[in-house]
């Protein structure tokens, strides 16, 4: 039995999750928030019990020392040697990496060259596995991508219809993300569905405060909604998706903002808040929904409007489709969002239970069991999938 | 009987059809070319033949002399008194439009405010208008709106997931255009379906070097790819349709262009012209993709593909389909385009017969006979559509 550590860095915190593989249990999880600012916070599950300690942590190789201190002083671990692997979640691998990968020199300074691409997420990344790399210089590391699962895309669907040479010179095209959530999606679809995944074609809706659709043929990604960057595809808790490209400098004219600062907008207010008005959070939205706020309605109306469409698209992408996924917060919560997602996809092939909707945060099936496509609930696991990936690199 | 003439002003071009009505019948049509330039040129149908003129026009107006002048002289009209009523083209009628309309001073008003939203278009449009005002000034004109057709979509269509008060404060929308070629197709669609339109969902492809898609249902416009200007939506013979928005700052700092100088490319120089690299113009493009060029593969696929998964997701917005229509240059001429678009479309009811497929510029319906969708090819006809406007309008 090996003990590997899944770890999600952001610019200013770092989620971790322990667990016993090939088990796959998972011995404490946490996260550590505010790192470099005053009043860090530490939050480790230990046996049903959340402890939470606030402290001043000032960088992210004095969080990962922390954490460690904290395995063994809580009992987790007796020795760090326990630790046989790390996996790193990165968002970004352009081109370059279609699968996990073991950290090398040379694959760090490929994650640094592709920030360009993702420069909020790729550089915060790095911390992380450089703060792990000086803590346990000796336990293997690996990368998981966000973009890896969707490098299958057929070039007609990855291409943007842009003079070519853009592609070429800049890397412009579609890349996708929640990669790692949709390929454990569509792997659990097909062993809750009981058929080999190579017959199926899936729609995984991965429904969070980033929101992306995928289709997955043979386990395969050919098409997803986000693109070069998260803001496209469907509208989401606070950004736009897809908007007519001639609007940025409509805007940026009429609000005297720069193309930055557009962009800015339409990644952080705008979405289910801009057209709210009032907030990016779906349950605040249901609540005022009921309440009879129209502003709500028409934000609820929006944001399913466009994955109802998605999902038409992306059947008719795969001449087909045999099972819907919803995951992620929104997607294993709301069956209001469900509902109005669903409906009215009689017409090809898709029927479901109102009662089974109901459920929440767990696998389900919501179709009838005389429909020809199938819908299930299947809460993400991406920790699970990076663990997976550690021991398949590293043993 | 009366006569009704039909205009298209652009920049320095006007185009004309000239009817006889209620008959419908065209008694003749042209083109003037490069107004305002030298050797302008004077293009007009008579009994079959076309008569082509080079010769210097300086103004809108001087071609309208010109035009009425030659109806005469030609033995075409007798007098400029039986010319009933003119109908004008214009692009951008915003919300205030929703049907064609009489011109007065006040609608030339309010047509010349909504230029903003169409800088290019409707200040040639009110060229147009006021030349013929200036030459006939006792003749009823009448206005029809490209985006007319379009403003019966629900609001979770047209608005965009911005903060609401853009839409508020600038009227950013989606206003969709070709709404007078959506509009004719769907009604001629209903004549040959002997189906009454009140009981249709349709789909209608207009593919020119413009290209949209329409939900239509029960005759009404409730989803359309265009958006804020005619940018958005799929790839097309030089635009790029949809793309990631947070592309724009990112071309701008790698190609050290302006906002509008991409938004420049992304109208000129992307679509199908952008990936293929060689030309805009489809019939070059199935010519190279016949003789193995893959770059015109992969346009021809590019271009196929956004369509195809357009029709998926209108079907899913109308919870399903009746008819699928082509027209417009490669809707109803490109058997390869079609083919392509309706690939796999059977999980949804369109079945379609590969040697119907084969017709070309004529109305046909290509699904077999059982197919429970049926998929049309229309030739649209715009101008007709203005004529009865003028009819309906004036009399």
């Amino acid at each position: 039995m090996s003990k590997v550590i899944a770890i999600n860095a952001g610019s200013s915190s770092l989620k971790f999750q322990l667990f016993n593989m090939p088990e796959e249990e998972v011995v404490t999880k946490g996260l550590i928030e505010r790192i470099g600012l005053k009043d860090s916070i530490f939050t480790i599950s230990v046996e049903d019990k959340k402890i939470k300690q606030v402290l001043d942590i000032e960088d992210h190789a004095q969080a990962v020392k922390l954490l460690l201190e904290q395995l063994t002083t809580q009992g987790i671990i007796k020795s760090l040697n326990e630790i046989e692997g790390i996996g790193h979640r990165v968002v970004h691998g352009g081109e370059v990496f279609s699968d996990s990968v073991v950290i090398t020199d040379e694959v760090i300074n490929q994650i640094e060259e592709l920030s360009e691409l993702a420069p909020l997420h790729n550089p915060a990344n790095i911390t992380g596995i450089k703060a792990f790399k000086e803590v346990l210089p000796k336990a293997p590391a690996i990368a998981v991508f966000d973009t890896a699962f969707h490098q299958t895309m057929p070039e007609s669907s990855y291409l943007y219809s842009l003079p070519y040479e853009y592609y070429e010179k800049y890397g412009i095209r579609k890349y996708g993300f929640h990669g790692t959530s949709h390929k454990y999606v569509s792997e659990r679809a097909a062993e809750l569905l009981g058929r080999p995944i190579e017959h199926l074609r899936l729609i995984s809706c991965h429904l969070g405060n980033g929101a992306s659709i995928a289709a997955i043929e043979g386990g395969k990604s050919i098409d997803t909604s986000m693109g070069f960057t998260p803001l496209a595809g469907v509208a989401m808790g606070t950004r736009s998706g897809n908007i007519d490209p001639a609007l940025i400098p409509f805007i940026m004219e009429k609000t005297n903002q720069t193309a930055d600062e557009v962009i800015n907008v339409l990644n952080k207010k705008s979405g289910i808040l801009g057209v709210s008005g009032f907030s990016s959070d779906l349950r605040d939205i249901e609540e005022a929904t009921a309440q009879g706020n129209e502003r709500a309605e028409l934000a609820l109306e929006v944001f399913a409007n466009r994955i109802h469409k998605y999902i038409g698209s992306y059947a008719a992408r795969m001449y087909g489709v045999d099972a819907i996924i919803f995951t992620a917060g929104i997607g294993e919560n709301s069956d209001v969002i469900r509902e109005r997602v669903l409906k009215g996809l009689e017409f090809m092939g898709v029927y479901w239970d109102p009662a089974l909707n109901k459920v929440r945060g767990k696998e389900a099936f919501i179709s009838y069991p005389h429909s020809p496509v199938k819908v299930l609930i299947i809460p993400t696991n991406e920790e699970v999938m990076i663990a997976r990936d550690v021991q398949r690199l590293t043993t």
